[in-house]
């Protein structure tokens, strides 16, 4: 079994372990930025991080009510000429912690008074040297470039940051902490279908690019997904939101231009759906990730999801198939997934 | 002379006509931010108004310090969630302003008791009837799908905007409202690459997708012109900024790999020199769009920008080249540039 594949399946353990040990240390973050009167969120990461940082932005968004906006480092790396801050929890996210430019935003916003978390999977870093709360990952070391095992456990931090934010609150069966407990089962079924997306792959051995499309809480796994599928199988996929990809990018889609949906039940089915729908009828080839049958049945090749989530804890597993066919992929077209053209483990940006 | 290389021939004299008409408005709007303490500003729009957005995000907080978030608008329309604003500037972008995520989100944001603002090219609309404040591209009716004219304009008007709200501050030769007035000849200046563009564009004539880079002020640009290209040639076009190029998406860039990259003269142009001689070394193909011959000597297709703006007027004239490309692109590929495939002028999404 190569490194990624052990580590794509080490998922399910790695997000138990991460329930167990950080959920005293994030409720006790999230009486932090209650008490310090935490209005907005800024978040600072960089690849698969920062897809992760869509995520928090809709769920803190949605659940919490907190805007959220992702940083520009360059504004505090080259043009030296930050935002000025307010009331602002500054949410870094970064597997290694060591590109220069995520700690120089941190950096800059303690020194603006404002209060700084990293999440990170290493207890030492440029990034935890400045940051003065922690959240760790506990996924073990990630040795393969392509992150996996850190991307959904960077989401279920995220989901537990949220979910001890809204404190005593009653938020219904499905949104408190019993529905976290689920996810590790859900990742774990959703991992079966490498059986399914085994074979699938070869179909898509000569594809030269395709857009990955999502909304709402999964627009984070269409640009994750989008971004496994460049690193490791160098095709030129392109995340969209449904509503931003009808403000344009829909010309590129002609027959049989391939097109990712991912589209799990929840508030935004219907309009994956109608999206489909409308896809079918321009012959576009479809690849379907959902829960639901009467959308798979639209799709060349179905990836059904297993167990069902909550729509805002799906993007946890909704990424699996697309980590397996990204994986797959790239050992039908023989490229090792290990080494990836021209990409180290750690990037170092300013 | 088809109605697009009409409308992108008209640039010049479209944003004459906005900095006399909008000045004396834009300098009120200016006074009302600032005698309301805004703190922060929210973005919500679509398509090429999303991506003069990205430019706000830019220009907003590095000269005038103010952090940007860009919203996302199904908090509000799917969702029924939305954040809780404080302090904030709701500014919608929407050169129709038919588009009802748009106007409702500008609607709850002032139900929350926000200053809004509609920035647009059409006076009455769904958002021009929520939003309290107007500010007009007076870029005339735009018939073409492919936005041109009204995107320039929309990146004057925000630039407009961020000199009245300096107010008397000092701000230096090239950062003030004469810089302004240099923007409709360099436009005028660059409008002539179209000799240089007409031909490049046949040897893209079978290009099948490509990477679209640049950093800081012109991230927006490495945007609009990636859905240019987009909307008019159906190519995949992928956009990035330098530092994100490089955690991932770079592996995707093989022999021969086209790359456009948009670098004039800034902050970030060393950082762009540099990506472009890694590139070179990496055979990609290489498209520049810059005033600064060193950068251009290394491009197979150079695009040099023949009169210098500051860096941060700069995305205004450096679009126009990619909106050649992309018209000239379609021709080549035997596309109508007048109707791409499934695009009307006017996109609703909810």
């Amino acid at each position: 079994m190569t490194t990624l594949l052990r580590e794509i399946n080490e998922q399910p353990s790695v997000l138990t372990d991460l329930l167990q040990a950080e959920w005293d240390n994030i409720q006790e973050i999230a009486r932090e930025i209650i008490s310090r009167r935490i209005r907005q969120v800024l978040i600072v990461a960089r690849g698969s991080s920062d897809n992760a940082g869509v995520y928090a932005k809709y769920l803190l968004g949605i659940r919490n009510r907190l805007p959220v906006a992702l940083a520009a480092p360059s504004m505090v790396t080259v043009y030296a000429s930050p935002p000025r801050l307010h009331d602002t929890l500054v949410l870094a996210i970064s597997q290694s912690g060591m590109s220069p430019d995520i700690a120089a935003v941190v950096a800059d916003a303690r020194e603006q008074g404002m209060m700084t978390v990293a999440l990170t999977n290493q207890r030492e870093s440029r990034l935890t040297g400045v940051a003065e709360r922690l959240i760790l990952c506990h996924a073990g070391q990630e040795r393969s470039v392509a992150a996996t095992k850190t991307y959904t456990a960077t989401l279920l931090a995220v989901a537990m940051l949220s979910v001890a934010l809204d404190g005593e609150a009653d938020v219904g069966p499905d949104a408190g902490y019993d529905a976290l407990l689920r996810v590790p089962e859900a990742v774990a079924q959703a991992l079966a279908l490498d059986a399914t997306v085994a074979p699938a792959a070869e179909r898509y051995r000569y594809m030269a690019d395709c857009a990955v499309i999502a909304r709402g809480y999964n627009y984070a796994t269409a640009f994750e997904l989008a971004l496994k599928l460049k690193e490791l199988t160098y095709v030129g996929a392109n995340p969209y939101s449904s509503a931003d990809f009808q403000h344009g990018p829909i010309a590129v889609v002609g027959k049989d231009y391939p097109v990712v949906l991912v589209a799990p039940s929840g508030k935004v089915f219907d309009e994956m759906a109608t999206l489909a729908c409308e896809l079918v009828d321009r012959q576009a080839e479809l690849l379907v990730i959902s829960d639901r049958q009467e959308i798979l049945d639209l799709a060349e090749t179905a990836l059904p999801l297993p167990l069902p989530l909550p729509e805002w804890l799906s993007p946890i597993a909704a990424i699996i198939p697309g980590q397996l066919l990204a994986y797959r992929l790239a050992l039908a077209k023989r490229i090792d997934p290990e080494a990836p053209r021209g990409l180290q483990k750690v990037t170092e940006t300013r």
